[in-house]
């Protein structure tokens, strides 16, 4: 049983890790901006608790005291403005990383997307994204924390096979479904298999349940 | 003599430094995007070199090849679009900063934003351009560079009068010339006592001459 703490709980794919964590042995605490939020997720068994990430560290160090493992989902989209990307996307994760070492997390897991140390492969329009995550990643992995960069490919909304995979160069797929995501992201809690690891996600043909075993 | 390279050589910074480094004891190159800028450079007896920092680094090691010292004076300033302030301010700085690496230049100096580490000071309208030179002041930082970090407040046209004050502390002014802040550029420019350094830099009454003595 671990203390989770998701930031970006009201994400699309953070709201498929707090469904899925919902009756688990885990203790789930949830980050959300507004109040008018809370319901939803107090239905699910999870504890939310007010979390903007424009707030400074000690905010956030303050909500997410006490926790295991954060789970890092929040994300202006690959469609806000840049202003918001740079705001959340990197600001936002990078005090996250910071208050998460403050607290002396066990494990920071983090939601971050394909191709982003690839810079090549970046389209003019969602540079300021790819840029964003390139280096929040790269703060994580700079950090004192035990990471798991997970980087999924074109997320759906499709309902998910159960199986991904790991290795973009095995497969003609680009895309991977939410619910898939949040799966892996829940594997990955305190598997020391996933630490300290940059884990490229499509939709595959290994059973979720054995990509960390 | 050192061999200068100035990446944003035709900002408002910039091209004081290339004016006051005209016929200097050092060789000096600036990266400029355009061929059309060449000429008003060259008529300072800079040789020019096309550079964009939405290019990848590899190109910008090719760019700043064999220079000792580099100067990074680019910016999008603080009132483009997001979008440009996350691909230059930080993205072409990070990039910069593995080009200087890669060719082990000497020195880094980075002419980056005063309260670029205080968070409480930024305004809405600015933070993103804040937090873009915030990064990159730390990816820098963080690099195996000799780097001088430059921190000006609020930038005039104003003509220099050739003293500053490196304590924000000390000074009710909150403004400094670019005519000035090109000058302790180069005043930096191989000096040991100014590696490894962040400094602050108002209007004051220290002659620039005495900030690296």
């Amino acid at each position: 049983m671990s203390n989770v703490f998701i930031i970006g709980a009201n994400g699309k794919v953070g709201r498929h890790v707090a469904k899925q964590l919902s009756g688990s042995v885990h203790d789930v605490r949830v980050g959300l901006r507004s109040p008018e939020q809370f319901a939803d997720f107090e239905a699910l068994g999870a504890t939310p608790v007010l979390l903007d990430l424009e707030q400074d560290v000690s905010s956030i160090t303050d909500a997410i005291n006490n926790s295991d493992v954060i789970i890092f989902t929040a994300g202006s989209g690959g469609h806000t403005g840049a202003d918001k990307t740079i705001l959340i996307d990197l600001d936002g994760a990078a005090k996250s990383i910071a208050a998460a070492e403050h607290i002396q997390a066990k494990q920071f897991i983090m939601v971050s997307a394909l191709n982003a140390d690839s810079p090549e492969t970046w389209s003019d329009s969602m540079k300021p994204y790819y840029v964003a995550k390139h280096y929040a990643d790269r703060l994580l992995r700079d950090s004192s924390l035990a990471y798991t960069i997970l980087r999924p490919g074109g997320l759906t909304d499709d309902t998910g096979t159960g199986a991904v995979t790991t290795d973009p160069a095995s497969t003609d797929k680009t895309t991977i479904a939410r619910e898939d995501v949040a799966r892996v992201v829940i594997a990955a809690i305190e598997q020391e298999s996933a630490y300290h690891q940059t884990i490229p996600l499509l939709e595959g043909t290994t059973p979720i349940a054995d990509i960390f075993a």
